[in-house]
């Protein structure tokens, strides 16, 4: 259930409304808007007369029930606003959101060694990427597969962050190594294969780290704003959807298929930004570039791309890495994308 | 296999190969491309040596085998070049291809009037289509739907055509009709549920209209190229693959997943030229231009749009069409990502 | 809608009213149940009021709608009973349904000369199967494999029928071909890939012989039973349902996904005979007796089993095939099966 | 890689062989077959000659390499032989494997308080099953669902588990609850959500207790073995395979897909014991009867079944329980297909 304030209510109001609100059980959580202040309340609220909230104070416009399943993402429980994900970089502050300029976040599969990490993050960090992604905790299929460096790696990615100025992207796959991670980097990346993983969620939904949350590999829509659900609910509103390709029938020539559709679908239900990973969502490094452009042109917020030094040689997913020759051509073509749908930043405005 | 000629080869020599090939039990069809000539041979060729075909004539540059189990269709048939399919609308030649502007198909479902499918023709092609599309048989779930007005709606299609000089596209669904059909339509359509009825294939591939095959639901990418090979080996090289949503776990919010990443996979595979159908793949109105523009950024040479002019009272698939002032305004969007990416042409141009 | 009689309705007035209806514009269908009559009605009854129907006659029970979108398939159309299909073969009438001995049909794939249809025939009528499947027409992925014998193998059948006494079941994939095959073939197989064929479904619905309805790759049961229900609207009652495997994400082991769970499923929702293919539903011989078992235990009406005198020689589908000393034993194995669900009958009993 | 030892190979020269073979890196496991014993390697065997290492000792018969990417949880990897997993309740060993009798585990969801617990417990005792199911920690995909009553469940658990002398499985989704649950429970599950949390696999597969590893609603066969071969790789050979029906596009009136024809596929790829859960696999407590029955006759070693003592009053999966009622007929019909493939046990057999 929202409540929706008037135009220029005073904040001793809204205060005085959240706080008889708590005495009736609710959680009430306050947004501010472009236009107006919205009061967000989770609980018991099925019993409620939105008529009868509607007395408690005269500021009050509007009472309106929020209608999914899902609550703190929707786009109802911010009054149809759009949320913004502010991250603070070495190189300044990076916002991913419907109103701001796609983010371009890039990097190999696994964290390899010192000199392929900082490499790679300068040479996309040039190319206009402002995030870097790299697997330091991989999870793969089979345990006799490399599994990642582990916290080693991790200590590679603070040295690339402090050498290119790119935030940092890793994933968590276990709770236990969650605060290491955290202290280097500055999204943490909940996989796929973990977006049920409900214990997990709740555990990053604890701590202020923003959260990428990648689609499960056949998890609905709704399973997947379910999934961020938690993550809110847990008290961390800084959530980013990522969609990576779902599991269809056909998977021999592209490995998943990527499900752009979910931009549109997404912008009407949830407020939060969105994210798309061709490289993982096609798995091979030739279609990456159409997929990208798609991406930008139906309106994502932001990319997400492997980019390794050496794609024949990467310890995993070479077949869907970009040499970095590549990416920077590819940056340009987004680029002519991105100004089309207003979306595009020059690199040199992102200001520390 | 395929017999790459030198530059410059000489045509009766090239003549004189395809005879003898011919004698060897092969069915030889030659290939003129930007710069060689191509001989595409099919048949039993399976025992057959490259070197030993090599040996002709000195005027044989390579012979190289179509590994594809699809072989008329493949890009390799064409030694990697592109094909178009050319159609004759009265309006002029329009055509479809990787090399051409995006060509643009709207209109209805269905056939409802002719008032209604005059002026929609109408109003898209002053949007800037240049086909027109609209159902006279229909296929539907249920024997008790709306089943299309058949024969007459043909009539209709005739009439809308020479009001708006647009090309009609419109579908076969009982081979029995094909004459018909052919007489009014400039492109038919095979539908998904008809993509694996092979004697429907056959048919439409030993008639010279051009033919838009949908794939079919769950179609795999290689079963959808096979049924192309059917039309090919039939006779009729003009072939449009249509990518209108396959089937998938979700159909919660869109009611097909439309698989964008078969733009650069078919561009890879064949060289038949590409539609893309926002419509069916997502079912709803709102995420079509999303869609729409992805597409377009993603490399497509056409799209498939549901317009009507009354989406609320349509017979058929009313919620997934736009409005003709929607259509509009989607075109204009459309013109801004077709010319970024040079596939644009003004509407002015498309004349005699 | 339908009228249920009361018990002991004199025949005159079950016509009367149903006369009276068709000048409601109804199509009234008289099904007479193990203890009751009722009439299932067809039309535009969305309008009509169930009570107002009730005062045409003191000798109705009741009058209840169909809340399915599929009507005369529909169990409610019966008033929940199961309906059957019997078919007259030259070793006797042979019952499909619920409370019929499970029916069992054997056969190659595809005819491929007449001694080893033949022989086939007489292996495993020998094993107790009374029906013998082959296919003279048949669909293929690729244009250049082989696609059965045509109207020469329709002859093949007539004279394994003769030599073995089985019933017939053949496949239709062009209307034009419907007469010829009707002939032949006690039982008319529409395939997976025509499942949505809507003009052939209406063609094999305006003919007299039983019609066996494959489940479409992709097919939801609704669909499945929507397309039956083309079948009975266009004039005939006698449709099996065959299971064949759908389509999923995993297709490494098994080549399809055999959904036994239709069994309990369309029990409850169709009147109609259920039949299980577990040859076409895994693609491979190795599992195709443990899910015959699983199939007759969990209540199928019939199976449909591949068997090859020579698999490893087979024109098409040889892995799935059984040889005919595995048939064998498998006929003993699902006898211990069928009997302990009352469903077996001694392969003796079958006479005339 | 795999040694199979001659028939009354000396153990001394087992056991001097494995020593050598560890000395190359590899680690030996030794596997007790009916007739031979096996010596199973894991380790970089690629670069190993087979026939060198047969030169090590005459007592080796054969050395053959295991094909499979998954290597522990392979048949070849105990030369064809089934192994078999044993677990201590208070009534007795109960024994899961393709040579023991069915083991029937049944249920509700979650436990609800202790009265509903203990009752069930007694009454699916009574009727023939062996072990508990109940879950203390639930996975909901809501965050505002009914989580389960966590640890005070657990003691719950253990006063079913002494009242009624059945084994109990309950379920895992944090690993940091492991040590708890594994007082309690005698058989440990990895939910389908977590089939890829491979931290968790980890952490099972360290630890003692037999684990019941769910199939993921989209995990292919071979990514579940992998799966498997995590827990085994950790050093737990105790694992029963448990299949719960796949996510499919059809979900209308069953909510997955239970895919029985794992039954045949996992006994030809894996020596593990195998788990169907109907409950789950159809979402319908109609359904679960036919699916029970079918699910026995393809050969599982064991059924995993909710029951619950007022469906209709459920805290979860209410929809998808049978009442004891139902269950007790259930067992009967069970009997009759169990004892009719010779995998039925008498109730009484089941000894101290």
């Amino acid at each position: 259930m929202i409540v929706v304030m008037k135009v220029g209510s005073p904040e001793v109001e809204i205060t005085r409304i959240s706080e008889e609100l708590t005495t009736w059980g609710l959680t009430p959580e306050k947004i501010v808007g472009k236009h107006k202040v919205v009061i967000g309340l989770v609980g018991d609220t099925a019993s409620l007369d939105p008529l009868q909230l509607q007395e408690i104070s005269p500021w009050i416009e509007q009472v309106l029930r929020v209608e999914q399943p899902f609550k703190r993402v929707s786009r109802e429980f911010r009054h149809g606003e759009a949320s913004e994900v502010a991250v603070e970089t070495p190189n300044g502050t990076v916002y991913f959101g419907q109103h701001h300029p796609v983010v371009v976040v890039a990097g190999p599969c696994s964290v390899e060694n010192e000199a392929m990490i900082v490499e790679t993050a300068q040479r996309v960090q040039a190319a206009g990427a402002t995030f870097l992604r790299g697997g330091a905790y991989k999870p793969r299929t089979s345990p006799y597969a490399f599994q990642g460096h582990g916290e080693s790696a991790l200590e590679l990615l603070a040295a690339a962050r402090q050498a290119s100025g790119l935030g940092i992207i890793t994933e968590v796959m276990d709770a236990a190594d969650l605060d290491k991670i955290a202290e280097i980097a500055d999204v943490i990346q909940v996989g796929a294969r973990n977006m049920q993983n409900f214990s997990l969620l709740k555990k990053v939904g604890a701590q202020p780290k923003p959260v990428l949350l990648k689609r499960g590999m056949s998890a609905t829509i709704e399973e997947w704003l379910m999934a961020a659900e938690y993550i809110l609910a847990a008290g961390n509103p800084n959530v980013i959807l990522c969609e990576r390709g779902i599991r269809t029938f056909d998977r021999q020539y592209a490995r998943n298929t990527l499900d752009l559709a979910v931009i549109p679908v997404l912008r009407s239900l949830t407020h939060l930004p969105i994210m798309i990973d061709p490289s993982h969502g096609t798995g091979k490094a030739e279609y990456v570039p159409a997929m990208s452009l798609a991406a930008v042109a139906a309106g994502t917020d932001s990319l997400m791309i492997e980019v390794h030094p050496n794609p024949a040689k990467a310890l995993s997913d070479g077949p869907q890495s970009l040499t970095p020759e590549r990416f920077d051509r590819l940056m340009q073509e987004l680029s002519v994308i991105g100004k089309a749908v207003s979306r595009w930043q020059p690199a040199i405005a992102l200001s520390h």
